[in-house]
């Protein structure tokens, strides 16, 4: 049972680790929200966002105690700081999510690893690396057009080395990241493969174009990155089965970081619906007191309807997935667990994205027209909440309907796709 | 953080006491089944049913576990078992509901009386009549067109005794009930009392109906109550304030006893979730095999969808519930908590309504034309389940939307209403 | 431009001959709204109303007026009737709309006809009979769980006859009728072919079951007729392509009979707005004026932009049904017309069908509990509205959705079904 | 009845003057659509396009034929180009309908005048100078924050003189206007009274700001104007009533010029649904052919069900508008019409208003990441399409569910406002 806490708003940690993340998210709020407002208009990244966030080492949160982060394991709490963050800049919250979800799946494997099977040496670096707030992930995987098991970046080899050739798109939190994590087909002598690499920002042939140019989420960094002809050792690639088939057993991993990702959209909303108080409250004394129309009580009525959904549906895809993946080594749960979690995942995902983007809407119709004007923070939400459709936990996007009606009347033993 | 039990899924009990109630009513669920289509064709309260959960202890499961109960304490594992009832009749549900929130309402009083000032004996006493099976308590409350603070039921006094004279209706479970909860307008020296009594059905002048003919819940026993000159003696008639003035620090029992009751429509979507995909999976075979139509797929993600909203805001309202009341005195709560509290219940109730009333109109397309023969099972949910307008855990049912929105604009100390 | 009319209400007729269509269906109206509630309780056949009408010249509305009808040509004005008739009972709508429809075919068929070409005698000759009221037509085409151009009723040849057994469902109006219109699988020579036949009640072998026992539309005696070696003449059955190939010429025609039966639904919605109002109205003097909750303004503003579409919708696809089809032969149209038609036809249906149900349910909330008791004509009006998931105008009705999107993707040439 | 034209479809014009404005505007319309993705991305007034529409006559369209104009006399026809004109830009299709209602108005001031009482000269010098394309007049009436009928600009006597004092928002078109039409409070012996205005732009004191900064419509030059000592002849103002006072004869008019306004919005989704089909067209050859997805189907489908409705209820608002008011004198319709239309133009609003959001919010995520992308022309839709939230026929606008409420439970007599 979720703890004490304010009752019928916000989400609120539910370990002592969260707790400390969402204070010293708490602390500079205030900064991130300013700095939103001005990185929007001028379409810049949250470069000044990102380097405070990781002074207050919030983006260390995921790393031991012992290594200098806060030690947090919960999904659940992780979705909760996001939703905080969120709440002050949408484009910081997600472009922190990307390399908070890799630094919480090194912890992972770390703290799982079976007794006798310790995790590989490189994910404890970085998580001391990650720890001393000296090294910053981008998770640089998508591109456009295709899925995560068909890439075509390519890893061929080279002598003793693997040379990495592709672009890369979406890659959130990009221009300050240190290190690049992104999959390819790597050309092996058994054909093709999936891979997985960490490169490293000084690599030669990185490029962080710094080009995002989006309707919303302008300041979260979510351009482009190149690789041309670089050059990495050869434990540098880690197979991941045969390229250009889809790994079933995957979806629980996908499940657990796609979860916390929900969480920037209800971040949204729950500061859309602030504003949207706040208005009628400011115009309470004033010649345009909007509270006694009937529409304006439905229209709040509404919201909060709505924030009652999606905080729900939130809170119960986030302690489901803290109860069956935060203790157990990765890919050790059956299968149709990780599909349950991910029809969740994404259940709970549109419940929370349609709502996100119906309070957003109410909210600046609550507000009235100054929400229309140029530089008003509804009309960034407006198109900050929309991002929620190009970044659905499900890949293709727009399979997501596909996904859960063959989930639905998938076989007993977890075969899908009638 | 909810602890593990099947993903993705109907809600599961969170304490032991819970789970042996749920188990109690796994057992039975074949058998209610069975009974509800019967007795929904014969417009039949569900006499044997409330017989049989009554055997089965489901009806005592609040007492104390010494007096013969299951000791639940947890409104969440309450609304579980609502649910569980719901899932194999709703009029069953609706029915020992009404019984089990005032006994659960017994016991807390009797736990969490505070050092010195024990509960009433009376409460004592009830806890055990129920424990033994032998005392079934109808809410009988609701008059048609008023509210609770303002019966138009009166005790008045004849020398030492109360006279109670009126007609209750909606009075659920009152054809196997063995005494009568009710409110009353009760004549004082001091003027109009609003007033609590406990009427045993072996009074003189208690005429129970039994004349329930709604278009829903057809085996919930929810006719009226006459009582006609009953004569109770003096201590009978407890006080609760001045009669027409609302109590604004009943909010916290309300939502205690109202957030539970939420379950009984989300136990009608589980089940006709699972009728929609079973007609599915039966008519795979054959020459109609509906699971290729992208229009049954877009019905089969909505019901996810809908259900991920439902479950998660009842999940939510219910942990959010047991965290402050369960374990707190009656009436001892802030205003604010129980006004939050009820706002919480509200809109989880609406979201919950809605999705269930729509879940049941998609289960119904899925399965097609047969489900709108006389009979089937579908078409009783599609009637069962709007009764969730008329019993919302507000009253005026119509003001739900009013007070939301009075609450999202509520001074800082929790004074409504503008 | 539809001329002038009472603005913002109900369907108005657009030619004299609906007007007068119109004007006799108001006069029995009153006596089909009392039989609708007595029907429904005893889920009985409308014979009663079905007699009335017929006497009031409703059922010979589309026979010339030379023959003693009301010469109605235009759909639009059959659609506003059909509306008219469903407001006062939506049994006897659809029971009466499914003889009408086929009434105005053969009108159509007889005016249409090409210079040179007059249409069949027979066409003529049912008109006459339809005029003298003393032909009721009854479509018994559905079988359960099949398409109108799979039929597994047969027609076989033995001598000179025609030998036809088959089990016909949903046959609205049957227990009325004196002939039944059905389609066979009719086996030639040639192979398989579709076949249409008209068989009059008379003929040995023909059982009307008046068995229908439905969630709603109860009075629509929508029960099975049976045919058990029905013999017909050489010429009783006219030969329609190849058994089991979809004929895309068909769907001109089938625009034509479906867009007018959308009406039912909404006059089922107008009736509800009617008595959500009167309700409303009949509150305001007494304790329980729910007028001034802005919940209550919230649904009825709800109910009016919803009216709005659905008055819409329809209007605009009778008007264009009524420009295309009214005056052209048969299958004279081009394909894409025909399909673009019965893209309006189903878009616009399901715009009548959400709004209709919708106002049904905003109009039981609106009028409160009352409307949960047996026999309120709301509760009815709930299980009427319902129909239309099963007799939407497109089969299998399930794939609506399938078919709006390959219409939507539809190449040049019209070639569908990607 | 509506004339033929292409069946399901966008509205085409009824009258053949509206014909010659279709076709006037389709001609120009290509570079409507490419000024408008520049003007968005500047945040510039369309000054080309406005300049290259009055070229081509649009902005004459209600001048009489021998003045120069069309001659458009159907509201109907208004509405149908207004439509074309947002399909292009609906930035420039709200600026021209401020200029085309007011010039529609003067025309049928003059057309309609009844016999003996002949329009005011100055409407027809007006409608002369518009033929000529002389004369752009910009609707400058809206204030922050009040109510047509409690103006804050004031006109004072000065001699013989009126000096008019104040400051406008939402100017839309201002920047190409020559005129602009006003509303004031003027002060006179009488006290403060209502008053018209037309202010030209060559006098003295008049400042057009061109300052419009809004999340959407970025080329309606839709910033303020100020005027300050503007100096102007007695007769120049003309009288409407007392100043404060409510006028209920004067729904009628509001509804004749809203209701075409809703074009806007129709057009705007009309070309969002247009991209989203284009977007998937185009992708059939490549690797991500999105089609055979049932949740593209679905979506597809969706947008067809809400076109019906937006088209529908549009097509049925304007015909009726036409019917009542086209050829009547202004203010001569009986109060109960004037409330009737309004309501139905609040209606069909509000549900063009809903299907136009939620096409665009559809055609987006069928589109996919890309239409988030900067530029995209789905994104500057995604953001003109809520101006309709703030430009309701209604004011102030969130009080439509209010008007909508108050008129379903109106008095026979027409009063309103229980």
């Amino acid at each position: 049972m979720t703890a004490t806490g304010p009752v019928n708003g916000r989400l609120v940690p539910v370990t002592p680790a969260g707790e400390k993340l969402c204070a010293a998210i708490d602390e500079v709020a205030g900064f991130l929200a300013d700095e939103a407002t001005r990185n929007d208009a001028a379409g810049r990244y949250a470069r000044a966002s990102i380097d405070r966030i990781n002074e207050a080492g919030v983006l260390a949160a995921c790393a031991p105690v012992d290594d200098g982060g806060f030690g947090v394991e919960s999904l659940y709490d992780l979705g909760v700081a996001t939703s905080r963050l969120a709440e002050a800049d949408a484009s910081v919250a997600i472009a922190a999510y990307m390399h908070l979800a890799l630094s919480w799946y090194y912890a992972r494997t770390v703290r799982c690893a079976p007794p006798g099977q310790p995790a590989e040496p490189r994910q404890r670096e970085w998580l001391r690396a990650i720890g001393r707030r000296q090294m910053v992930v981008c998770s640089s995987v998508a591109e456009p057009g295709t899925n995560a098991w068909q890439m075509t970046t390519t890893a061929t080899r080279s002598g003793g080395d693997w040379i990495i050739n592709g672009r890369k798109v979406l890659a959130s939190i990009s221009p300050s990241a240190t290190h690049f994590y992104t999959r390819v087909r790597a050309e092996t002598a058994d054909g093709p493969m999936q891979g997985s690499v960490m490169i490293p920002l000084d690599a030669a042939g990185v490029e962080v174009r710094d080009d995002w140019d989006g309707l919303g989420l302008r300041g979260s960094g979510s351009g482009e990155v190149v690789f041309s002809g670089v050059v990495l050792p050869e434990d540098a690639v880690s197979p991941r089965g045969r390229w250009g088939q889809w790994d079933r057993r995957g979806m629980e991993g996908r499940a657990a970081s796609s979860t916390p990702l929900l969480a920037v959209y209800l971040g949204i909303a729950e500061t859309a619906r602030t504003a949207a108080l706040a208005s009628l409250r400011a115009g309470l004394a004033g010649a345009r007191d909007r509270t006694h129309s009937a529409g304006t009580k439905a229209m709040l009525a509404e919201v909060e309807v709505r924030m009652a959904a999606a905080r729900g549906a939130l809170r119960s895809a986030l302690s489901d997935i803290d109860a069956h993946v935060t203790h157990a080594a990765p890919r050790s749960l059956p299968v149709e667990v990780g599909q349950a979690l991910m029809a969740q995942c994404v259940a709970a995902g549109m419940a929370v994205e349609r709502a996100a983007v119906e309070v957003v809407d109410l909210a600046m119709q609550i507000c009235g027209g100054r929400s229309y004007a140029g530089g008003h923070p509804l009309g960034r939400l407006c198109r900050d909440v929309r991002a929620g459709w190009f970044m659905r936990p499900h890949a293709p996007a727009e399979e997501w309907l596909d996904f859960l009606a063959e989930w639905a009347l998938r076989e007993p033993d977890g075969t899908l796709g009638r």
